[in-house]
């Protein structure tokens, strides 16, 4: 059989670039850094989307839409945040045929923008905790792109909250971490991550606490899933955003921001893909299982045809490939490349015999079984598939993983995967060293794996890995 | 009680400001037309998502995301498109720090941009119908804005197909046009609306077909709710976007394109809404019926909660509002003021007798009912008021369409109201008249009130109005 994709073993980002090209989920736009979402892949980000919505939502964030554009001058205001965004922005200067008065940027994040409506909309402390949250498009002027990983224009969602006080702005931030980010990843996109707190110097422009979730991929590189931030008092004072306490004194507000974005999709083909192309987890995929019409004979179509109804009628997601006309061989590697947890094929021998053929994607297996058991045998097999890709990936992790004890065994241990090492043997002069040497510290946490309040905490593990 | 909007009778443009300022539904961002939709008008667009997007799938369209930025020279490659849409464009010039060799545009809308695509993806007569769609934000520079209305930027979805014939295009186009246009405002947003053809004066730029749906407000003038547009061949020539056809010869493909946008929430606000506020009907509302604790005494509070989740177990959308430290009146000016179809007012009193209060927002009706039958007479409310609403507007709409044998007497009937009239006593000519009187033809139909397929058709009824 011809090679589809570049083995993983042979060339890890070429196989990457293959997956992404051959299951037709993503390429380049014509302008320099932009992407096209193609189906297969925007199905995925939907998936994502509905579960991280509902989490959002259970966190009691409500959804809005601000402005794509932003007055310059709004990121001036706070001086780490412009810095930290500055080289990457898209300016406007035309609009409708005029040169404009006030250049405006294109949204690389709205912490400023949403920093001047909170202004407005918070009055007292019936107000607080303000609770917002945003899907939408944002534009950072990148200069090496890669789909999904790192491009210029990417979807996310971003929200960004009020507090009466930095504990509930905490608690908050916290929340969304574990509840929302860490329980979505662990459970539905079946990825083991390490949460933790950023660095200072790998905080998030304006921050005064970043929390992140870093997966790893099969290279053993990490790769950033989502992040959490304290904005202290920064943006409030920037924007006056403050309130009327109900002891009557006029007070900053604390806030907070948090961000995850179509970039979980290129994490997700990277954690879970194989050589064969894509392997989505049960839970979160588009189509659950395909009903693979091998050849319309002998009433396998109507068969085929009830058995999918029967599938749909017990709650998946059910896709149906009848194109008999396309060798059969090739669709099974179209299904491989799009990674559908089972496939189903309908056949007129096994038929006749009154059994259809279930293949699991996960290890590719085929078993034939009674077509009277179908739905109850790929129900049990989604659970159990689900599990098995969250374990598979959890074992590669903790194998790639290395306990160290000085800064150079983990630079060396971070070529090919995680290094585990006290945060005491790096601090911000080990990490700048590791940095040189293509390493970053991706988070520290706590001995026992809790997520630490500060980096001055004593005893924190720092966990360096190359990233994307 | 202190008015809380200005009265529509007595200024409808001033109502609608106050309704969208009092309900707490949008704003203006800092850059001139931009908006911010709050949370609550949030709500909405989302249930309207959910419901088209439901509409496009099951019309076999699949989403994706395209780019929002196109270069400019992609603009110029249709002659009419690029006229009709050069004065509203949004240019980036600076990316990244640096003055960009050639401009890039924000997309106004993503023919262009989507149709190079296509030209890629599309190889032979296999590959079509290719139906897209996606969900996104465009900008076009506004110099009179008006929130939803008429915004720069606003929120819409917009499907761009291929086909192979001419009469494959026009029956999709129209399929999307009743299928899922009209079935959704007809049916879900109980907004009647007149579908018909747009006159060649009035059709989107570059299109050979505008079909459109257009709803009277309570102010008489015309709402343009959405688009359906054949292209013709005009873009598959610009973006060469063939196929190879079954016979073996190189062919242009014909398309379309189809819109509907953010502004569907200013033609609702301005159809359902009286002067306590907005009437959403019960299919679109976010919030279907409100439960209202009047005070926490005797029980009250857990009796009401109970409630709550016999209703959200009754699978209907469910607020809870339990603020008692509010005054209840202006509780339930809120809740008018938002349009929950239902208000449940569950206070000690009532209670004790085993009753609750059931308010309608369609007329503002109040009855006494047993708590045990709360469930279904809420199900029944919200059928019958969903129908009233439609009921209502329908007749409305009627009441104010004249039907008229002059375009002087159309002109005149224009200002308060629809007029039907003869396209033959109207034409090209007579529609620049009417325009210079503020009155635009909204669209053609056939005397029994189907779409034509041209303007130059026979017996042909045009529909004038005044529009926003």
């Amino acid at each position: 059989m011809a090679r589809v994709l570049t083995p993983q073993a042979e060339d890890f980002p070429r196989w990457y670039q293959d997956v992404v090209a051959k299951a037709e989920l993503a390429e380049p736009g014509p302008v320099r850094g932009s992407q096209v979402i193609r189906p297969a892949a925007y199905a995925i980000w939907e998936r994502m989307v509905a579960e991280m919505d509902a989490r959002i939502k259970a966190a009691g964030a409500e959804n809005a839409s601000f402005p794509l554009l932003i007055p310059e001058s709004y990121l001036r205001r706070e001086a780490e945040h412009v810095e930290g965004f500055s080289p990457e922005l898209a300016v406007v200067t035309i609009g409708g045929g005029k040169q404009l008065e006030e250049p405006v940027v294109i949204r690389p994040t709205s912490e400023t923008v949403i920093g001047e409506l909170m202004a407005k909309w918070i009055q007292s402390y019936r107000d607080l905790p303000l609770l917002l949250n945003q899907w939408c498009n944002v534009l950072r002027w990148e200069m090496r792109t890669r789909l999904f990983l790192r491009s210029a224009e990417f979807l996310w969602q971003e929200g960004h909250t009020a507090h009466a006080t930095e504990a509930d702005a905490r608690a908050y931030a916290r929340k969304i971490l574990h509840e929302t980010y860490e329980d979505f990843m662990v459970n539905i996109l079946a990825m083991p991550v390490t949460v933790g707190l950023k660095t200072v110097r790998e905080r998030f422009a304006g921050a005064t606490h970043t929390y992140t979730l870093e997966a790893m991929m099969r290279d053993g590189k990490a790769l950033q899933m989502g992040t959490s931030h304290e904005l202290g008092q920064n943006f409030a004072r920037a924007f006056e955003i403050d309130y009327l306490s109900a002891e009557g004194k006029q007070e900053y507000c604390w806030t907070t921001s948090w961000g995850s974005s179509t970039r979980m999709i290129g994490g997700l083909i990277m954690c879970h893909g194989d050589d064969n192309g894509l392997r989505v987890p049960p839970r979160l995929a588009p189509i659950q299982v395909q009903v693979t019409v091998v050849k319309d004979a002998d009433g396998v179509l109507a068969a085929a045809a009830k058995l999918r109804d029967a599938l749909r009628d017990a709650g998946l997601r059910v896709g149906f490939d009848d194109k008999v006309d396309v060798p059969f061989g090739r669709r099974a590697i179209n299904a491989e490349l799009r990674g559908y947890p089972i496939r189903l094929e309908v056949g007129p021998r096994d038929l006749a015999a009154g059994n259809v053929v279930l293949v699991r994607r996960f290890d590719g297996s085929k078993t034939s079984i009674p077509l009277a058991d179908a739905v109850s045998k790929v129900v049990a097999a989604l659970d159990t598939d689900q599990q098995a890709l969250f374990d598979e990936a959890l074992a590669r992790k903790e194998e790639r993983t290395a306990d160290v004890k000085t800064l150079s065994n983990a630079i060396e241990a971070a070529s090919s995967g995680f290094a585990r090492v006290p945060w005491s043997k790096v601090g911000p002069e080990g990490e700048a060293k590791a940095n040189e040497a293509g390493v970053s510290v991706r988070c520290l946490t706590r001995a026992d794996g809790s997520v630490p309040d500060s980096e001055d905490e004593k005893g924190l593990i720092a966990h360096l890995a190359r990233a994307y």
